[in-house]
């Protein structure tokens, strides 16, 4: 059987205030420590990266991507605790909705024509 | 509380198979039976219906729109008895997946900043 990808979005006026992509980004900030070794390991430009954590701030009431300049030659960004839990109830949003909707998503799937 | 809009898609490589817009185009085209109704219907041009249309057609192993050429002025369209079966299935995820998430989808909505 061939398997369609489910993709869920969260819409905020024209934007898009949570999705598989920025999840993936805020994923990676997470564990890189930094918006460019982000964007490196996801193979997005930097300014792509932070195109999109600009978005994702402006779409929450509070920031879910802190930066910090440090007087070093690094400059740091982690995500927030708000962004912790978004990530979290996103996370949990998409597996509850593949075991709810385990049916329908079969019945669409195997409609799919075969893949190359 | 402001609520964010929930938008599922289902990708096929790299197409989308289902998603919102096209549910609607669906939708459009079965109660008005032409691809430019349905376009005029929905505020987009008639080439971006047909570009729509037919990333539907190639994701699936049959067609879910299908027209015809009448021997009059004019042509139809009819969305076939899979594109309906699918639309139905597509319709049925957006509903329990908005039930079964209840929670998540007010953790997100929450904190997303006021709208304008």
């Amino acid at each position: 059987m061939n398997l369609g990808t489910l993709k869920i979005r969260i819409s905020h006026q024209a934007d898009t205030a949570m999705g598989p992509g920025k999840a993936d980004l805020l994923d990676a900030i997470h564990e890189l420590g930094s918006i460019s070794a982000a964007a490196k390991h996801m193979g997005m430009s930097y300014r792509r990266a932070w195109e999109l954590v600009d978005a994702m701030n402006n779409c929450f009431s509070k920031p879910l991507v802190s930066t910090r300049q440090s007087g070093g030659t690094q400059n740091g960004a982690q995500v927030t605790e708000l962004g912790l839990q978004i990530l979290k109830s996103y996370r949990s949003l998409l597996n509850k909705t593949q075991s709810a909707c385990q049916q329908e998503l079969e019945e669409i799937t195997r409609h799919l024509s075969p893949t190359d």
